[in-house]
Order: C-alpha cells, then structure tokens, then sequence
C-alpha cells in the first residue's frame, strides 16, 4: 500500500492520573496526541507508510513531540519547524458517572499560526494515494482553515484519495467563522467521510448537537444529503456509541456504499481506561480496512469497530495496536484469557 | 445562605494505593478527613458559606491539616490547638468481591481529648443559621459526647437548624457508654435526621445492625419513632444503598417531611474510585438542596443522591462537586461523553 | 495439620503498570511467583505449615526472591543455590476487551537447569503429609520433568498425599517432548487432581485446547478416564470459568469423589486486579479445605471457589488471604461495606 | 505588622522529574508559582498579612491555582478572573555540570491581556502599607507594565513603602520594549531595591548581563547611581551567588541604606534540590525583616540569606519556611542533627 | 556464633519522599524500624542468628510490620501481641542546610501498654550469648523501664553480654521520670556502652546535650566515670559524627577497652540517602565485630564505621549490608566504581 | 559526514529507583542500552547519520527495544530479528560510600547466539565512512566475536575508519577464550582505541586490571605498544577518571596522535545521577570531534570529556545531549544558573 498523509495538530496533552480531578494532581501524565495524527499512528502500526504534516514549535518540547513522532515510525519529514508553542489540552479523566473533562490551551499554538504558503503539498502528496483530515484543522485558525482547504484540492487534483472525520469540538471553532461557513466547501471533496448524524448536520448548518444520541432511522437521511453536496463521495461511516457511563460504552458501527449499509455488531466496552482518540482508532481501522481488501465493506467497518474498542483500554491519545490483535478480537476472543 | 457550622474530628487518612492489601504497601496516600468536615467540604464547593469546629494537635500533621481545610475554602477561625495526635485512620481501598477494610488509630486524638468549656458556641453560632453533627463524635469520648450535647442546646438556644447524620461506627464506642445510652438524648434537638433504619434502631436501643439491608416498607414506622421522640424534628433521610460488590453500588434516597415522602431515582456507580465519605456527600448535598430552596423536597433528595454518587467517582474523603457537576448529573447527562 | 511440600519455579515478575502496553512501559512493576510457590503462599496464609523446594541463583535477584519466600512464611530449607539466573516472565496486563499477555524469559534458569540428584527428597518429606507439583514443573526442562518424578515417587513411598494440577502453559513445553510423552506417568501417582477438560484431554494426548470452553456434560467422562489411568486418584476438580473480558470473570467449581459432583455457586468477578495465579489460590483453597475437613467435600470446593474470586481482586501472583477473609465471602458478603 | 500587597503572575510550573530530560518525561510535577506570589507566600509562613493581586482564568486550571493560593494563606479577595489561559514554565532541573533550563510558555496568558482599569488599587491598597512588584510584571506586556505604574504611583500616594526585586529575564521582554525604556521610571518610586550589579545596569541601560558575576567593588558605584535615580530610595541589597554547580551554589547577600554595607556570611548550599524562587525567597525574607525590626540591618540581611538558602532545599517555587527555621539557621544549626 | 536478642519497639515509620516537606507530601513511604530491631537487622545480614522481642497489636498494621521482621530473617518467636497501636512515627527527610525533623506519633503503643509479667526472659534468654537494648525502651513508658531492668538481670543472671546504647531522645521521656533517675541503675549491668559524650552525661545527671560536639578530650574522663559505675563494663564506644550539613557528614569512632583507646579513621559521607538508623547500623557492626573477633579491637571498630557510613546510603531505618559490603569498604574501595 | 556504523547489544536494563537495593525494590525503571548502541545515540544527537547493528528477538520486548531506536532517529535497517530473548541486566545504583553494582542477565540473548553469516556486511557499510565496535561484543560469545571480526575486516576492506573501545567487564567472557587470546588480532585493524591503561594492558595480557588507577606516566609506554600491534593506528585516548565515591567522579581525558598528547582539563563531577554509558559518551564525543574538526585533537578531546561529565547526570544509559549543551558546557558555564 502506498502512503497515507494526514494533516493537523499535534497537542501535549496533560491528564490527571488515577481519577484525580483538576484540583487534586500534582503531577500530570504527559503523552502527545491530535486526531490526524493518531490516525496516522494507527496505520503505521497497521504497516502502511504513513507521513504526519504538522508545525512544531523550534523549542524542547517541540523536539519531544517530534520524538514521539519517530518512535511510532509515523514520516516526519515534512514538519516545519517554527512559531511560539505547542498546543496542549488538559485532560481530567472521568469515571462511572463523572465525565471526563477537556480544557484546551492551544491558541496561539505553532500549528494556529501557521504562516500562508509554507508548505509544499505537491512535494509532500509525491508517492502518496491517501489524504486524511479532520474538522478539527479548519477549527483552529483561519490561516489552518484555508491551508486545509489548499490542501485538499492538491490532493484532488493529484488523484489521491481524501478522506474526512466530521470531529466536531464545541470548545473550538472561535476565530470568527461557523462551521457551517467552512465546513461545505472543504467536505465537496471528500470520498470517504466520518461523522455522526448530530456533526454532520451541525457542521453543515441545519442542526444542533445531541449528546449521545445515534438516531440510526434518520442515517439515510443524512447520506444521501451528503451525497447530494460531495460529487465524489463514496462512502459513508459513522460511529454508534451509546454510553452507558464513563466506564462503560457500547460500540459499533455504520458503512454506507450509496447503495448498501454494512453494520457491525455492537461491543461492550468496559472498564475504559482512557477514550480519547477512539473515534481516530475507529478511522484509522477504516482507512486501513478500505485500502487494504476495497471490495470488502462487511471487513472494513469490522475492522474500525475492532480498533475503536480496543483504543478504549489503551493510555494516551492514539492506538497501539497490531493487525494480529484486531484479528484476535475479531475473531471473538475478548474472553481476557490470559496469552502464555 | 447564611453560615453552617459543622463540629467533629478530622483525621489523617492513609490509605493503600492500587488496590494493594495493607502487607503489600509502601506508600500511603495521604489525605485527611471526617465525617462533618466532609459535609463541609460539600457546602463550601456547592457556595455556602461554612466553619468547621474542632481542635488539632499543635505539631506539624496539624499544620498540614490546617493548610488544607483553608484550601477547601472551609472556615477555621474556631479550631483550637492542643493535644498529643491528630487520629489517623487507615483504608486498605477494596475491589469487586474484596471489601474494603478501615484500621482505626485514632485512640487519644486531639479531638477525644478536648477539655471541658474549651469552645464559646456562643461566639462559633455567630453569624450561623445551621448546625451539623453526626454520631461520630460522641463516639470519641466522653467529653466529646458532653461537648456535643452543649453545642447542640446552645444551637438551639440560639435558633439554628440542627442536622444529624447517625452515622454508626461498630469500631468506635469504646469509651464506656452505649449509643443507646447517649443517643437519644442528642437526638431530641434535631430538624433532620439522616439514618438508614438498622443504624436507627440501633441508635435508639432496639435493633441489631445487619449490613448492607434496606427494609423499606419499614420506614414509615422508624421515621413515625423518630418523629415522636423528637420534638423539633422536621424531616427524616435515608441514603438507600445496594451494594453489588466493593466496585459497584447502586444508590438512591428517600426524603420524608412527615407527610410525604419524596424517593430519587436509583442510580448504578461503577467503578467505585472511593466509597468513602458518600454518606457525607449525600448529607452535604440534602442540607444545600433544603437551605436553597427550602419547599422543593424532591430537588433536596434529588441533589442529595446525585452528590453521593459522583463522590464514588473521587479520591479522598470528600466530595470535590460543584453545584454545574451536580446539575449535568441530575439532568441526565451520565454519558461519559468527554466535554470538549 | 502437618507440612505440604511443593516443588517448582519462582519467577520474577515484570509486569506493565496502570494498564499499559508493552512499548509504553518505563517502568516494571516488580514481583516473584510461580504455580506451586503460590499455592504454598495460600496454605501458609491459611495457616498450613509448608515447605517450598526450587533453585536459586547466586546473586541478588535470587537473594531478593529469598527474602520474599521468608516474608511469607513459606519454608525454604530445602532450597538449593546455583545455576545462573532467575527465570523472568514480562506480563501485559489487559483490561475490558484487550487479553493480558505473557512473554516468557524463563530459559536456562536455574531450575531448568538442575542436576541430577540434587535434592534428598527423603529429608525433605521428613515431616510432611502432602506433595503438591504441577505441569509447569516437567514442561521447564527434561532435568526437571525427571526431579519431578524422582519426587512424585518419594512422596508415594512416604505415604504423602500427591496433588497435581495439570497447568498446561501453550509457551513452554520446547525441550523436546510432547506433554503427553511425560504427564501420564507422572499423573499416576495422584491422589488429587485440578484441571480443565481441554487440559486434561491435551495432556493425556488426546484433545486441542479450546479456549474459554467448560463442556460440563462432558466432564463425567473425562473424570472417568483419570480415575482409570490413576490408581491412587481419590478426587478430581475443575475450575470453572467463564470469561467476560480481561476485567469480567464468572468463577465456579467442581469437585468429583468418585461417586458424586460437589458444585460451588458460580461468582461474579469484576473488575479483575490482577487475573495470574487465579488458579493457584484454587488449588490452595481445595488443598486447604481437604486437609481441614477431609470429609466436607462441599465447604473444599466452595473455599477453593472463594479463595480465587479474592485472588482476583489481589495484585501479584499469590492470593493474599486469610481465612477470616474467605469466610466472609462464603457467608455472602461480598457486599463491598466498608468494614468500619 | 500590617498588610503587604504584590502584584504579579502565578503560572503553572510543569517539570520534570528525578532530574529527567524534557525528552524523557512521562510525566510532569505541577506546581504553581511566581516572582511576586511567591514573596507574598513567603510572608505569609512568617506570619505577614498579605495579598496577591493577579488575574487568573475563568477555567478549572485557573480554581487550581486559587485554591493553591488559598492554602498557603495568601489573601486573594481583589484577584480578578478572566482572560484565556494560566502562563505556563517548563523547567528541566539540572544537576551538577548540566544546568536547569526552562522553556516558557506564557504568551496570552491572563495576566499579560489584563484591560485597562481593571484593578481598583485604592481599594486594594486599603489597610496595607506595603507594596513589592518585581521586574518581571513589566516584562510580560504592555498593559501589565502600564497596571505596574499605575499601581506603584497609587502606592506611593497612599504611604506605602514600596519595594522592586529587579529580576531580570532574558527569555521575556519580548512585547516592544527594552528594559531601559520602562523599568527607570518604574524604579523612581522605590524605597528598597533588590537586584545584582549586571541586572541593575542592564536595567538602567548601560550594561550587559555577564552571568555568575558579582563585582562586589562596583557595588557601591552601583548603588550610588540607584540612590541618585530614585528620590525615595532607602536601601539597596544584592544577593551573592556564586555558583560551583547547578548543585551546588555559594550563598551570601548585602544590604546598603545610604551610609554603610551590611553583609552576611557566605554559605555553602549543595545539594540543591530546586533553585528556582531562592531570590524571591531572599526578597521576602528581606522585606519580613525590615518590617519586622526596621533599625536592625545585620538581622535583615542575615534572615534574606537564611530564607533563600532554606529555599534551595524545598520543591516548587515557593519558599516553605517558619520563622522558628529561619532563626535555627541562623542560631548555626546547619549541621542536619536530626531533630528528635 | 549463638543468638543475640534485643529488645525494644518496631514502629511504622511514615516519610515524606523526595525531600518534600510535611505539608507537601501526598504520600509517605512506609516502613518499620527501632532502634533495637534495627541491631537485630545488622546482625541478621551479617550471619548473626537473632531474637527480636517486642509488643505488636493484633491488627492488620501489627501482621505487617511482623511479616517485615521475617522478611529480614530476625528471629520472632518471643513477639507478643496485645495492645491498641502500632508506634509511628513520621519524618521529614532534611537536604543540605534544611535538617531532618521527626514527629513522634508513639504514645499509647502496644509496647509502651506493656503489662507486668508478660515476658518470660529465662525462655527468651535459653540459647542466646548477648542481650542487647538502648535507652529508648526505658523512656516510652514505665512499665517498658522496668521490664527493661527485669530482662537485663535476668540476662546478666543467665551469663549473657550486655550490650547498651545509650539512645537520647529529647522528644520522649515523658512518662514522669528523668534518664538520670532510670539509667544509671540500668547501666551498672552493662559490658559494652555505646554513647557519645554529651549523651552519656546527660543520661547520667551531669551535663546538657549540645548538638554536634565532640569533645574528643573529654571522653577518657567520661569512660572512666562509665566504668567506674559499671561493675562489668569491658568495652565503651563513641561514634564521632561531624555534621557538615544533612546531606555531608564526617563519620569517624572510638573503642575503648579500659585500658587503650581504638580508633577508626574519619569517612566523608556524602550524599545521605537516610541518616535515620546509623548509630544503630554501627551498633550493629560493633558487636558483630567483637563477636567474631573479640581479640581484633581495631577491625570492632573499624568494621561499626564502615556500617555506619554504609547505612547513611540505604532507605530506611536498618542496614541492609553484607560482611562483604562492610569488607570491600574496609579495603578502601569507596570509589564509585560500578562493579560489572 | 557519512554515516557511523555500529555493532553490538542492545540490552533491557533494570534499575532500582531512588538508591533502592536490590532487595528493596518493587519497581525497575526500564531503559534499553549498550555500548556500541550508546555511542550510536550520542553521534545521532551531535547530528551524524548513524546505523546500529544487532539482532532482536522477535517478541513484544523487541519490539520496544526497536522503538527506543526509532525514537532516537538511530538507523535500524540492518537489525535482524530472531533468537530468544533480549538481553538483560539489573542495575543497583549506588551512593556515596556505596558502589554501583551490575547483575548481568545476558546468557542466550538474541544477540549471543546469532548465527554464521547472518550479517550482510558490505551491504551494510555502503554509504558509511567509519565503523565502531567494542571489547563487549567479542565477550558476548563466540559467534558475536567471530562476526565482530568478519565486520571488521569488511569495513577495512571498503576504507571505513574503525573506532574501538576496549571496555573490559570482568564478569562477561564467560565462552572460553580469554580476552588476550580474542582481542590483539581484532585490534590490529583499529585507527582509533580508546581505553585506560590497565583495560589496555589486560585486554593484551601482559596485566592485572586496577581499580581507579591511571598511571599517567606509563601511558606513553602502552600507547607505544598499541602503535606497535596496530599497523593502521592513528590515534589512541584514554578517559581520565578518579573516582572520589559513587556521587562524585573527577574525568579527564587525553588524546594522543603518535607525537604529542592533548589532554582536558579536569572537570569536577557531583552528583552523578547516572554513572553509567560515561565512557560511551566519551566515545562518541571523540568520534564526533575528529569527524567534525579532524585537525583539532584538542577540541576533540574537549568534546569527549564534556560528552562524559554531561553523560552523568541524566538518567539511562545513552546520553542525551546536543552540541549546544557541549559548547555550554565548553565554554565555562557550569555554574548551574538556570536558563531563563
């Protein structure tokens, strides 16, 4: 398979241990995430080449980041270095029935402020089939909204594939516009995209946000909207989560083809040891599914369903996963025997 | 609100981390708390203005317990110095079949040990409109049991509402008198009670304990007793607890205003992070939801149990909710969505 | 009750903490276990004299697991020193639907390495009444599989009572011979054994394993056919488990006379603390209930069950209980109150 | 003693632990502090009524910091909320050969977007006489050097003696201005200057920071030229640091009052356990001392060098001593008796 | 060599970590110690069969600290239990100039309620060559001096050495008597006396302690009213401490036979991991010397500086060396050198 | 600069934490290293293109060991995967008075047992101007020192330079040959060793190793001998160290050409917070100096002692520092001044 490239923020992110709240720590877990990037993590653990575009502050925690970088063997050669900070978010991790909690500090960040024409994409899409984004760039700052965008047509125009999770995050999108004002024109491109009902409405303008709420019947709906708006749209997905409670969610999964939904089974997911990056997990296994066997849909949304849940019992933004233990829970051994 | 004063002992707490039985330990966690300071510790998050009475030993644990009822926001302004040892309690943290376990070591304490006419409540009710105990503290020592009973008149004396949490220890009482021969007494000033019904009966001399039972049909007559042997006596509470293992409890709670009684929801928490101090949380938040809105009892009951139940999320002793933590509980958002 | 005497590997234990995989750990939690040293751990916690007989390297580490055998009350005069190193086992542990993982690093240890004749089992017997070995033992090495025997015959000429619990580990068994080459004659000599039907069937040549898998019908049968290869056999018990996920167990037990099935309720275990060793407290528990009360087949089992629900809740290897605790459990308060 | 107002930023500290490398991290200690919150801190363990004017955000990072400030019994009743973020240091502690380093990463934090006329100083400054700003308020931006002036002149209008730690720092001034151009009008109102030979003149403009340098000679030209700038100026004192290692540092410090040089001993400082805030632990403990015996010099100077070497022995930023500490220090009892 | 028994009390000890302060902590590191166990540990690693007896309470704190003593291979057999508590005490690890400061948390300990009778000293002695305590027993309580007076004449009646450390702690002695009303009587029974000058004066009514003070020239004057009093004495000891601060001390001692005076050669120590137990560590090593060499006066000493300084590297309160540990220090390699 | 290419072990090491001993320890801190491998990670952080060589068992171990070399951007692309198990060795970290110690458990590593041509040399030297090996390699086994010698032979043959360290551990060479029977003919290829002068003199049998000892003025004498054995010699240098205990090392270096000596000053080194990989450090500071500036000897040595004092105090084998840090530290300032 040849190279996926994928383009965003990667944040340090600072998470309460053991349950604490806020008030409570003295000491925080450090680890490095972002939704395009853990996308780009669990592909390269899944074997295929992936290259991660960014923006890192020149300062020790930049070279940290980048570090992490390497050590997942996701491609770092087209990260520029500059601007002041890197971008972090506070994590209060939740249990039972206390939620956890976000507190973004990442204005201001190097990725935010990213300077126009500072990257190359014909050279950077050289080699490569996939591009991957996420809602979460354009949120940002004007300037990642409008290199997104660049971004996006250079791939279209250089035949790459371009796929999109919806990812909207309430506590973002503060620069001046909706998302309704930007979302439309980045998504006309897409041929892949990843959304929940309540996003996708939300991001195109006609909706409010539910928390919670998978109203399945009204997915058809949605589809064909999007369909309807993106000419070369090929699928479709979405992300059934009901949670039970911080600990505890049920998950599985939605394929649409424009003609046919392939559904996976529903999962039982508890205790969950860290949630973040299960939405990114669950792209990256459809990424993956879909370039691996295209013609399977059934194995593809298996496969992302799989990811997702496993994310669920992992530290940290993104999924450490290999293919065998995605075949091992597909498979049906989620039994906890012990492998010796 | 006007202020609440609460009266009783705060204890250093160190407990086992990581589920670790006491052989296995080599670190404690350190942190400190009781059952009226923790009551405190409710109403001072949830707003109300609050005092906490009791006397720490003058060395340097003391200072460290003092530091943090000021971080609390709690008022200290009352508590004396003096005495040989702040009490200690140690808590081997249970899991699933594996209850929890509580060595006490709080023997000669400061707080057993006060000397007669040491506090002015005079002085203390200043200002207050409400006073808090529990039968923790007559179960110190004598003299504690006498000072209470002093507080307690003198609160009368003065107007103040009088709040009770029976809260039964079968590992104190060692001082030479029964709770029977005690209790009652005290109990005669008291606007509202909080007791489940063994606990009860216990108190008034009849019945035996039996863990972990809730004989509802029952209530009705123990709150009818408590009513007649209590004058003042305006409303009776019960912390309704089903216990599935050390991990997983189901919680509700009734209300009774001698009329009515108002029931909540039963709730599941699991995981349980830490089971103690729910009682205090539950009656932290029963004396904010009747101070705040005094007429709507089922809101009092309602706040009461959504507190105890995110206190099980929390580690330590008390309960670190706001009144926003509080209302996303009740308004049923138990999703476990992370709030970003 | 007199000595039990049991032979085998203690291992460091390396495992990850809070969940964490294999490529994020920084550090190792640190502990010492094996199959047989642990179900010497449960006898000596219940009170049972015993004697636990294996080989240490030279050095530290070995001094390290010494000290450990001391600290639990376990005999240790009969331990020889040498060879070249403490076999060690890294452990992943899972949660929810990710399986825990063994990667073992027990070659060329000085157990697997011990020469003939190095252990008088005359003097070691002096004193004892019960020989407990199982499968892990002869799948180390060929030099061990023979000590084995050595010792099985032994303790059938002194008159002991021989228990076996056939431990089949998939990643050992490399020196050359199959289990079914070697288990056979050795089991002969049993007067109890513990083990699945999968296990049991494997070892004596004639099943695969299949994971998760507890076919009660079919146990009859198979306990048939040990009673028939083994003419000393008197009681045969199995295990029975039922997996949720790695953090979800249902817990039973069976123990057969010859003549009739005594079954134990079937428990839920959740969450699991640590998983490793689930079986040794079994064992212990079984062995414990048969020397106490050798007639009381239905109080054997239900401890055996008991003692490995707790183990679940107990981090390391060996079952940290006493016999208080899993009384308390088997009079059905397996409520999680806080015992105050 | 009456109250002692500062002024300044407290940001979250963030650093690394065991002497760990920002690569290495996995986790940070969080602690909170700030040139002029941890002079207030400093009082206060010594007994000095005080408050800390700042602004701190309106987000759960920003309750942290106030209940921190809580804690430790610094008056927080005029600090304002608001603004995006809390400022935040990395700080890598060196050892030995390798020095500390600490990256910055405060831009647009609260305290630099404070608006104009935010502050109420006349209120503020209510029942206080005194006033300590340091030369990093001015750094941060413009409008916090503007609040900065305005404060010192209402200051200087209601009586209060006012007092200016230079605290030079090389990684911030970056909003437009150069030192020279702010901090002479801001020093004309000073009655007590703290600051080192290269600081004060690169203040003034006239020189270049040479780091580890203290031209003991130059000092009285130096502290001629202070006097002739400042109207007010009663004393000028400098901290003497000669630094062996990052372990190791040479403590001693002299105060002028316009007539004659007061000094105290150098002392040996190794290990070092956290160097940063040993100056403002110096400031505080000058500023203590002149109020507290205003005419005894020596002893002002002499607790100045008690608390800040005391300071180099204590985690985080402030400084965690009593007055009993202080003077077992200077009574000589350097020599790590334990005290038992 | 044939049994030492000491007797004395084992408390919990509960240290703050990485040099935090008392109101800093979070957590403490728990461990057991006394100054009485603490030889019995020495002499334990070193090859010496010993006998610790003691008082510990029936809880699960009592079951821990007992399984600590087997873990170090200290003989438990004569270990009584009764009483309420476990000592504790807490510390405060001191770095640099700031000293370590202990808080004692020992009142109303199951060895200080000690009853009448309780030990069978003609059992405990049977076997044993040398009785070793210090002059902290005889200041918890009453009843433990005068069991410490009946174990000592039993002791001297039954023949065995007698070994003393003389053990000031002004922080205890608070049961109503003075040391020099208790101590000379204990004393005349002593063969060898461990104590520098100040302490030895003190204990015998004539002078006050002073911190850190060595007057070498005195001590021949002290032996001689030592051995003046002491019918039996053969041997007195000083260790000679030199504090530089609490992380640098210079470790030197003196053996004195009544007729020349044997002294070992002054060691830096630097850093102290744990200055708490080292006078017990050198105890310790002085009698082992004088155990295994009674002639080799010069390697008695030399052997209890080596433990000394050895000690002041190891957590905790005992000396976890070996006799190769001591012997490579005594062949000068204290030189860092990794050995691999 | 071309790539460095380097041949060795990669090993797991655990340490205790906190100066722990052995026996103390419940967690080991994980870190991966070995000597050719550190020397490779120094050059990739002074920014040369590096390729280590090894082999790597084929499980979870190995895996983290490959990220731990992703991660430090040293090249992996000719690692082979297979054998049995990583390499590993526990790590007991000394203090003052107290040496280090190393258990070693290394037998039947992956790398041990590598196999006849396995290693594709010239495939792995294309692009590459200088090979690096050490004395370690040839103890391992004597398939690990017969393929260090195909190595070397390649690169002399492709006119790589070829760097040695002679790295003496007494408790490897354990195969049967002894290290003057296996190392003068793989030196006689070398253009540059260093080592001290008794590792020299016993590595080519002539003596016995002392510890701490440099005879400076026999230097010239074993460097003349050197230059004799090895036709292709330019250079040798040897790490100055005088250990004053395990917290406190005094290096130097010196670096002699066939005509003259350079030689670095003496740095002070204290504390050391990780002694060992120094003389790695050393070792890739030297390569990197003659690399870099091959005409000035004197920065070269320079470098290596900066490489080597800094290597002490940061934590794991590898040392972790870029060329600033060395110029920093070059250039005097070791005053330990925090940068700010």
């Amino acid at each position: 398979m040849s190279k996926v490239v994928t383009f965003g923020e990667i944040m340090l992110r600072l998470s309460t241990e053991r349950f604490l709240r806020f008030s409570q720590a003295r000491t925080f877990g450090a680890t490095y995430g972002g939704g395009e990037f853990n996308v780009a993590v669990s592909l390269s653990n899944l074997g295929v080449e992936t290259d991660f575009v960014t923006r890192l502050p020149n300062n020790e925690i930049g070279d940290t980041a980048l570090q992490e970088i390497n050590k997942l063997g996701v491609g770092n050669k087209h990260i520029l270095r500059g601007g002041d900070r890197l971008g972090i978010y506070f994590l209060e991790t939740g249990a039972g029935t206390r939620a956890s909690n976000v507190v973004y500090d990442r204005a201001g960040s190097s990725m935010a402020t990213i300077t126009k024409d500072s990257f190359d994409w014909e050279t950077i899409f050289e080699g490569a089939s996939w591009f991957h984004w996420s809602g979460i760039t354009p949120a940002i700052s004007e300037q990642a909204a409008l290199e997104c965008l660049k971004a996006i047509k250079v791939a279209k125009q250089m035949g790459l594939t371009i796929s999109t999770d919806l990812n909207y995050r309430s506590k973002l999108w503060k620069w001046g516009k909706e998302p309704k004002e930007v979302m439309p024109e980045l998504l006309t491109y897409s041929h892949l995209i990843l959304g929940d009902i309540d996003t996708a409405y939300f991001m195109l303008g006609e909706n409010k946000v539910q928390p919670n709420y998978q109203d399945e019947k009204s997915l058809p709906l949605l589809y064909d909207k999007l369909f309807a708006l993106c000419p070369d749209l090929k699928k479709v997905a979405t992300t059934l989560r009901y949670s039970v409670s911080a600990s505890h969610q049920r998950i599985g999964g939605l394929l649409y083809d424009g003609e046919q939904i392939f559904k996976a089974h529903i999962q039982e997911v508890t205790p969950v040891v860290d949630r973040v990056g299960s939405g990114d997990a669950f792209m990256g296994g459809l990424v993956f599914g879909l370039m691996d066997a295209p013609l399977d849909m059934q194995r593809a949304i298996d496969i992302a369903v799989a990811s997702c849940c496993l994310k669920h019992t992992i530290y940290g933004d993104y999924n450490l996963v290999s293919l065998k233990d995605i075949e091992r829970f597909m498979d049906g051994d989620q039994t906890g025997k012990v492998s010796r």
